[in-house]
Parts: structure tokens; C-alpha cells; sequence
């Protein structure tokens, strides 16, 4: 094969048609996902409607040793769905189907393009429910949740993607097309390959089904926004809740700065305006007394005056909470465009210190951020602003300022990211989390899967 | 080197003195794990003491190319811990230490000679509770749980080892030391190599010491029994009451059998003696209402005449009804020295029909066999008894049997093993239950772990 002309005219052949298109057009889509200041263009776009697809696909390019970049619905901020050496997309969004929800067994059968609130749907129309919630599960797919290990609020009480991924039917580098799990949750039977290919990013395998486990849905769930003087009084609270045996199903933390943010996005005042943070706590269950039980032990353990402490009971109460912690990733996005996002990890009761230290050393830069997350389980989210720097200044003390942010995450026995993944824009500082030996492992991993490196080349190394 | 003996010299000059012998009555206990009917004797034992002796070991033994069975309290049941190919045993037994357990972050960093029960002990001791409990918790350590992935009743409502590994310490065949997660849940920075190593069986790296995540312990736990008329009757019930959002910790069955073996065993007479098989179901929450409600929904679910359900609810209680769940597999071993343990799995809604099926099969063999095990995660025990039948015979019929057994509970959408792993015993049948490109795939990896494949040669493979 000597031209992309040439390749696009070689996968038509092998595919029925419509599915394969070189058209710049079309092509402009894919050549991003949701990673601020990224993009590249494919050469070549597949939209795969089957196992026998995607087979075929990777079959031809292990042959001709063409990049393969799996993409999902392209909701990642990690650069990882960008096709950073050109190639050809294997796009997942028409694998959508949600084959299957067992009652009995209380499972979900789904295709890798189901979008992860559909599952939920539908496992809630059955009395069932599958827990991750990552913040974009309105339009993110579960392939994605799967290739980044996605988690959300929800991660506290119910873990992350991985803690409900049963089984799996995958297609390696040169075509072989694996199945490993079932409708079971023990298997001692081999490697645990599904351990290994959650959160891989899409560098060793293209999933083409998913097995989840899903559990009952809980009767009561409400949720309850609290304002705390600081960050530090709202997370000492956080550690008197879980010792106290009251497990919420999320802790969220939002501090000033965000909720000011989310405020001016929505247009409208938010409660406690002069709070310097807030928690928003969901707790959950069967026994409607046990909930209650919960949010007052909750409202105890804040010392909280009862009048300052808001219980969303409605579908619409809570929507409305909800909402102002949803949106500010997208308040960031239209006043501040160009930013950095990270999602660092350390030891929950690290995070006061993680957050004070980082804010002291952003101040000696002059650098404005907006931090929220997980308090329930150390997940931070960072998002430092550009603001009225030059564009060139911040792009050239970005390295720095990424290399700051994650030396203070791991020297307090944290990481570099949580959630979002290393894909292509965190890669160069890999070494920073990882030894050398744990790199050269990881890479001799990658080989046993895809020999030729084509699938999603430049990303996590 | 040329003999085993200049290698029993060369390790002791490694290692301080004392923690290397080669004496044949010290190594005669490490020839065997509690596999029936398996032992092959090692050449020499090595019983660490820290990180520093592991990787002193490994890097000595690859360079020489010799082979290292890693040992935990040898009570696996597959012939992990059992040298087939002889070499070196490298026993983790002496590095026991619970170093931390962590309230305010809810962990409990720990080395793999710790016994589980003593893990468990530490953890209630500060409120806290590590959920995984195998039979054998009293005497099996950390290590060889993380090995195994085992499992126990409680994964019905907590899940496995797996679930509650945070991370990793780990030497490799070549001495590289590497660790892998920490104090927190979300970890997206590089491939999940916990999720790979626990369930690889000794043959992939050799663990050092273990973060787990641990949960607020319960305040109110109560178990009752439930007799029914036959098997099916019982997995009915067990549908309904997880159907009804009830989802206790435990769901385990017996049938008749298992049943009138730990009755002769601790001579005594059990509760029900007329049933075909029991339920034993442990309930447990914070809430006591909640918990009485729960035990409610299922004594009514299970159409039982409320004469006919025991409730325990002193320790002592719960003590008697467990005693003869776990009782068991040692009544098996008194009356019936050899016999066959395989614990396949299947989705749960077919348990019924993969028994009766079995049952029916082992008739026409004339086998007598014992069934009981998890009805709430699909992991069956099926004890096959050797009985009166000649010696040769059974030996020579083991094959198919396996073959039989495994068989039907793939055709059923389960696989050979749910917590006990393949091992040595089952290595010949991986095949029954995974493709060739399967298989493939797991020795690549194994080949990206321990090159030179000295690490539990013989194994899963």
C-alpha cells in the first residue's frame, strides 16, 4: 500500500460500504476530543457495526502496520481519542447497542458505544443500577469508562468502572478476537485480563463487548449541600462521617472559587454565598429511616447550624445541586477557554494540605485555579486558568507547572491522575509516578498485546 | 554452580544466616499445600524475612536460571505452592506484619505472611472491617489470598480480594522492586498492575506488601437458617430476595449431603434433617430496624412457616450455624481421604440446572458426591468422593470426570474456577475454558513479567 487513497479503497473492500471515509469533511470531527488546545487530523475514519469490523480493521492495519486510534464518543481531556500520528480512527459510536439487561443475574450486556446514562436507564427501569457516574455520562461512552476506568462522585460508596466489569470480548493488535469473564463475579481461571485492559486507554486491545454487574437500585437517595468557613473544616467533617460508619454514596467538596464560577455560568445566586467551601453529600439506601438516620448523623457531625444545611428531597431539588457542581468544568470552558485540567490523587487525608500548598505555590506564579472533587476518596480536581497571561508564557511554563502539580501529589503518597488517564498530554511525565523498572514492565505488557505498537501510538509512553 | 548444594551455600552468603536450609525433615513440610492426593519435595527453602531478602533471591535465581515457588501459608488446594519441578521455596511466612492500619484513610498497609483473620482482627479493633473471608481465614495468609483472589461467602455483598487491593509491592523475576498504587481508590497512571497480578498465582511476581482498602464494620450482623425442600426451591428464594433490593452478605447453600456429612462429622444433630437443602444468610448494616426489616423480607420471600427459620444472634449463635458450613470440607477429608474439589462457577440463575445435571451424570458413574457452596455469586463446591472404588480406577478416571464437571459448567456460560485457581491440578484443562488465542496471550504476558519463566514453573500453563 503505498497511499491513504489506497488503504480507504483496500478497507472499503473489506467492509460494507459507508463505513470507511477519508472525507476531510467528516474527518475534522474526529481529529479531537474534549483536551483543551489539542488536535490532529485522521486519515482515515471507520465506523465499525460489529465484532467482524473491528476484526477485520485491526487484521489489515497489524498487516500493513497502520496506527489504530479507538475512539468512543470523544469525551476524553487526556488527548487520548487524537490521532496525534494520523491513521485511521476506529470509531465505537455505532456499536451502541445495550444488548441485554438479566434480571436474574443482574447483569447489563452492552456494546462498547452505549452511552453510560442509557445504561443506567435501563438498568433503573428493571430496579437495578449501574453506579459510575462520571460527570459527562450524558454523552461519554461506556467503552471510554472502561478504556480510562472512569469514576465520578458516586466512587466513595460504589467504586469506579472497574469494580463492575464482569466480562469482556476484545480484538487484539492482529485480530484475534478474546473473550475472558461472564455473568459470573468469581474467576480464578487464568490472568485477569479485564484487570489489566481497564483503564489501558486503548493501547492494547479494542473492546467490542462489556459484561457489567449492576446492583439493586436503593428506595431513598437525597442529597445535601453544607457550607463549611474552609476547605480544611469541610474535610474534618468528611473524616468524622466515614469513621462514624456513615458511608454516603458521594462527598463532593467545591471551594469558592468554583462555586462563584458555577454561580455566574448559571445566572443565579448560589445558597451560602460566603461560605469558603461547600460539601455536597448523597447518601442512599432501602430503609428510609437508615437514610435519615444518616443525614442526621451528617448534620451532627458539621456542627452545623440546622438552618444552614439544604436536603434536596425532589428529582428537582436535587437536579438544581446538582447542577452547579456539574457545570463548572463548563463555566471554566466559556470564561476561561484555554486552561489546564488535572485530576491528581493523594491519601484522603492528605488533601487540605495538597490543596494549600498548591494554592500557595500558584499564587507565586500569579496563576488563578479553581479546585473541587472527591473528597470521599482524594480525587482532586485542579483546573488552573490562563487568564490575561500571554499565550506563549503559559505555553512555555506549562511543563513546569504540570511538573509542580504532580511532584506534590506523589511526595504525599499520591499520583499524577485519578480519573481523566495519562493519554498524550501527560505522557512526558510518566516517569515522575512510575520507576523505570515499573515503565519498561509496562511497556513490555504493551508488546504482549500489540506486538507492532499500532494501536494508539504516543499515548501513556 | 553445579550442584544444590553450592546453591545453598551462595544463598546463605546472600542472606543473613538461618533463613536458608537445604535439611530434607525441615523441607518435607513444604512439599505439600493442602491439595489432595500431591506433594514433590523442594531443594531448598528459603523463608524471607524483608523486601531486601526477596530481591536477593530472585536476582540470584534468575541469573542462575533456577526455579522460585513463592509460599504463603501453603493452604491453597490447587498445588500452587507445591514445587513439581523442585527449586527453590521462597516462603513468605515470616514477613506476617500488620505495619499500619490507617483510620482516617481506612486502609491497612500489611506484608503477605499475615494471616487473614489477624488482618480482619486488627482492622475491627479500630471499627473498621476487611470483608474478603475465605474458609480457611483462620490459617491462610494475605499473600496467597491476593495469589488466589479468593473469594469466601461474604463476595455476594463485597466482593473479592480484588476489590479491595489498593496496592502493591512486588519483585520481579529479575529483582526489580516495583509498587503499584497506595492509600487512595482512583488510580488512572499507567496500566493496572494489581489488576493483572492478583490471581496470577505465584507466577508472575513475588508480592511484598499490600495496601487494602478496609470498610466501616457493620454494627449489627445476624445469621439465620432456612430449610427447604429441594435445591431449586432454595435458588428460587434467592432470586426473590436479591430481586427485592435485599442483599445480604451471605448466601450460601448446602444439600442434603454436605448436610448429614457435618452433622457425623461434629456429632450433633442438625436443625431441618428432613430438608434437601439449607440456606445460611447473613444480614448486616448499621441500622438495626433496617437489618430486622431485611430479615423480614426473606423469612416471607422464603414462604417458610416461621417455625422453621433459626435466627442467631449471639456470637455463639452464629458461631454453631457457621461451624457447620465450614466444618465441611474437613468432615470430607475425615470419611473420605481422597476425593476430587472443584469449585466451578456459573451465573447464578443456572446453579439448579448445573447441579441437577451433575448429579445425574456422577449417578450413572456411580460417584457419590457433595454439593454446597455460594447460591448468591454462582461458585459451586462440588466435592467428588473416591468412596469404596479401587485406588487405580479412580485415578484413571479423574480426567474424564474433570473434563465432565468443567465442561457443563462452561456450556452454561460459567468457567472451571471461581476462587481456587488452576494450579497444577487444573493446567491440563485451561483449554476447555480458553481460546488458544487466549492461552497465547497469557503466556506472552508471563514472558513480560519473568522472561526466563522461573517463577512457579508448571503452573496455570
Amino acid at each position: 500500500m503505498t497511499s491513504y487513497h489506497d488503504i480507504t479503497d483496500a478497507l472499503s473492500g473489506l467492509l460494507s460500504p459507508g463505513k470507511v471515509t477519508a472525507d476531510r469533511e467528516i474527518l475534522e470531527a474526529y481529529a479531537r476530543d474534549e483536551t483543551s488546545d489539542l488536535s490532529a487530523m485522521p486519515d482515515i475514519l471507520v465506523r465499525a457495526e460489529s465484532v467482524e469490523d473491528v476484526r477485520a480493521v485491526m487484521e489489515f492495519c497489524n498487516t500493513h502496520g497502520l496506527p489504530v486510534i479507538p475512539r468512543g464518543a470523544g469525551t476524553g481531556v487526556t488527548g487520548g481519542a487524537v490521532p496525534v500520528r494520523g491513521g485511521v480512527v476506529l470509531s465505537l459510536e455505532k456499536m451502541n447497542r445495550i444488548i441485554e439487561i438479566d434480571r436474574e443475574n443482574m447483569v447489563a450486556v452492552v456494546e462498547p458505544g452505549a452511552i453510560t446514562r442509557d445504561i443506567q436507564d435501563a438498568a433503573r427501569a428493571e430496579g437495578l443500577m449501574y453506579p459510575p457516574d462520571p460527570a459527562s455520562l450524558d454523552s461519554c461512552s461506556i467503552g471510554g469508562n472502561v478504556a480510562e476506568n472512569a469514576g465520578g462522585p458516586r466512587a466513595v460508596r460504589y467504586g469506579t468502572t472497574r469494580d463492575y466489569v464482569l466480562g469482556l470480548e476484545f480484538v487484539l493488535a492482529d485480530g484475534s478476537v478474546i473473550t475472558t469473564g461472564g455473568k459470573f463475579v468469581k474467576n480464578a481461571t487464568g490472568y485477569n485480563l479485564s484487570g489489566i485492559l481497564i483503564g489501558s486507554e486503548g493501547t492494547l486491545a479494542v473492546v467490542t463487548k462489556i459484561v457489567l454487574r449492576l446492583v439493586p437500585a436503593p428506595l431513598f437517595t437525597f442529597d445535601m449541600l453544607l457550607p463549611f468557613p474552609s476547605l480544611v473544616e469541610a474535610m474534618n467533617v468528611v473524616y468524622g462521617i466515614l469513621l462514624n460508619r456513615v458511608v454516603p454514596a458521594t462527598i463532593e467538596f467545591m471551594e469558592r472559587d468554583a462555586i462563584d464560577l458555577a454561580a455566574k455560568f448559571l445566572e443565579r445566586e448560589m445558597p451560602f454565598p460566603d461560605a469558603g467551601a461547600h460539601l455536597l453529600i448523597q447518601v442512599d439506601g432501602n430503609h428510609e429511616q437508615a437514610v435519615f438516620n444518616d443525614l442526621d448523623a451528617i448534620g451532627k457531625l458539621s456542627c452545623a447550624d440546622p438552618d444552614t444545611i439544604i436536603i434536596a428531597q425532589s428529582p428537582e431539588q436535587r437536579e438544581r445541586l446538582w447542577k452547579a457542581r456539574r457545570s463548572i468544568r463548563d463555566a471554566i470552558k466559556k470564561f476561561y477557554p484555554v486552561f489546564l485540567a488535572e485530576d491528581c490523587v493523594v491519601p484522603r487525608s492528605r488533601i487540605p494540605e495538597f490543596m494549600s500548598d498548591l494554592k500557595n505555590y500558584l499564587e507565586t506564579k500569579d496563576l488563578r485555579s479553581v479546585m473541587f472533587g472527591h473528597a470521599g476518596d482524594g480525587n482532586v480536581h485542579i483546573d488552573v486558568l490562563k487568564g490575561d497571561m500571554e499565550y506563549e508564557a503559559w505555553t512555555q511554563g506549562l511543563p513546569e507547572l504540570k511538573r509542580e502539580i504532580y511532584r506534590r501529589a506523589i511526595a504525599l503518597g499520591g499520583t499524577i491522575t485519578g480519573e481523566h488517564g495519562i493519554g498524550f498530554i501527560r505522557k512526558d511525565y510518566l516517569s515522575l509516578a512510575l520507576s523505570r523498572d515499573e515503565i519498561e514492565l509496562l511497556k513490555r505488557i504493551k508488546k504482549a498485546f500489540d506486538p507492532k505498537g499500532i494501536l494508539n501510538p504516543g499515548k501513556i509512553f
